[in-house]
């Protein structure tokens, strides 16, 4: 069976606080029980983490370049300063079209803004930008939880993007710890022992999916327990999300 | 609380057979009492579906055309047969690179080989194709079990998707009745009381993400309880999967 349950009674994070003491203070004696068994993942809105590590930048303080503005005016009136942050964490602008700006980041994320968001910040002119090194985070806040909790859960951060041919969005892991992101079913057998060919799973963003289920997004819970994937957590670190990027010779957005 | 389980006990699927009545035996006291909740759906994998429908062809009984013989040979050594009957499910290609080959199908579908699959087919030259009418077929379900569980839960008909530019599949929902596939924050507002601008979410992805998560591929489980999720579900069948097809206009695979 799995089970997502959102944490309720994480504050409002200020830069500078410490998830693991947020994280862990909100946690229910029940929860901690569930995260010390195997098969557990502490799924985290990026925001948290990214607030919590100063990611943010005040539009005030953004000065706009030429292709920043020509850019916002081509996209239909967006504001050139947050053109400008999107172009700042941006590695190479995908598409420009249908008032949507696709990027890949610096971190080789494929998604609309380049991740750059002003829903959920703090104050009215600020922009919250995706963790430098997401992975990191992840691996830095499962360190941190072990002292506290007395257990070391898996952790994903998740960010919710957009798909090319299909509408709505789903969050997806953009950082990892504690598990394999992908699960290979290649070279198994379906239960005619016939291969699997083409069967490999990306299961940590399936895990974001269902975390996103059990919270509202005006609901201020940015973190999910999941628990039940046995089948893909482990006790080291692990890869990170660098399995599920598509390196340049295989994507099919080109 | 979100939870998903995965059924067990569901026999072979023969053409003709009522998955309805295959579901309805395999559910226990206790998934019973779960269905008749509301916030309850049934996720079933297509391939149940597919082959009660008879959606299922034999290679040797496909005469591959020229043009199917060309973009095996382009897709380094296909099954010109298997091509064929890709293509007989497809309105449109989309990409025929790297060995794949990515087609619109005749619903609207964007996915790799128009979801024809041979893994999990009943016999070794057998092709699954996809439901002709998945939201039909998921209509049809949750009126058949009705009568069956004095309950008529939502259902959702799923597939596994690639996507452009993440490696590994995750399943997303073909069909579904008794639920609003999307779930829109659009005009909402987050915590600060500011608009939601882009946030919509594909919540019917995300079930049949989370269902995923469940079952193992090899299992021989192709229905998924989930259940917790009021949030989507309704009474009437609702607008099946159409909200989550993108129009020509703003696909941005083109």
């Amino acid at each position: 069976v799995i089970q997502a349950l959102a944490l309720s009674g994480i504050p409002e994070v200020r830069p500078g606080d410490e998830p693991a003491e947020l994280i862990a203070t909100a946690l229910t004696g029940p929860e901690r029980s569930a995260l010390r068994g195997r098969g557990a993942v502490l799924v985290v809105a990026h925001k948290l983490i990214s607030k919590a590590e100063g990611r943010v930048r005040r539009l005030a303080e953004v000065a706009p370049s030429p292709r920043a503005r020509e850019l916002a005016e081509r996209l239909g009136g967006k504001d050139p300063r947050h053109v400008q942050v999107v172009l700042d964490e941006t590695r190479e602008v995908r598409r420009a079209e249908h008032g949507v700006l696709i990027s890949q980041t610096h971190h080789g994320f494929v998604c609309a803004n380049a991740g750059v968001d002003a829903s959920n910040a703090s104050e009215d002119d600020m922009v919250i930008m995706l963790p430098l090194d997401p992975d990191g985070s992840a691996r830095r806040l499962r360190a941190r939880l072990a002292p506290r909790l007395g257990a070391t859960p898996a952790v994903i951060i998740t960010d919710s993007f957009g798909r090319a041919w299909r509408h709505g969005q789903c969050d997806v892991a953009i950082g990892c710890a504690g598990l394999r992101p992908l699960e290979d079913w290649r070279g198994g057998t379906d239960r005619r022992g016939r291969e699997l060919r083409a069967t490999l799973i990306a299961i940590a963003d399936e895990i974001a999916a269902a975390a996103d289920l059990a919270r509202t997004k005006d609901g201020g819970q940015p973190a999910v327990l999941v628990t039940g994937v046995e089948r893909v957590t482990c006790s080291e670190d692990g890869p990170g999300v660098a399995p599920l990027l598509r390196g340049e010779d295989t994507d099919l957005f080109r």
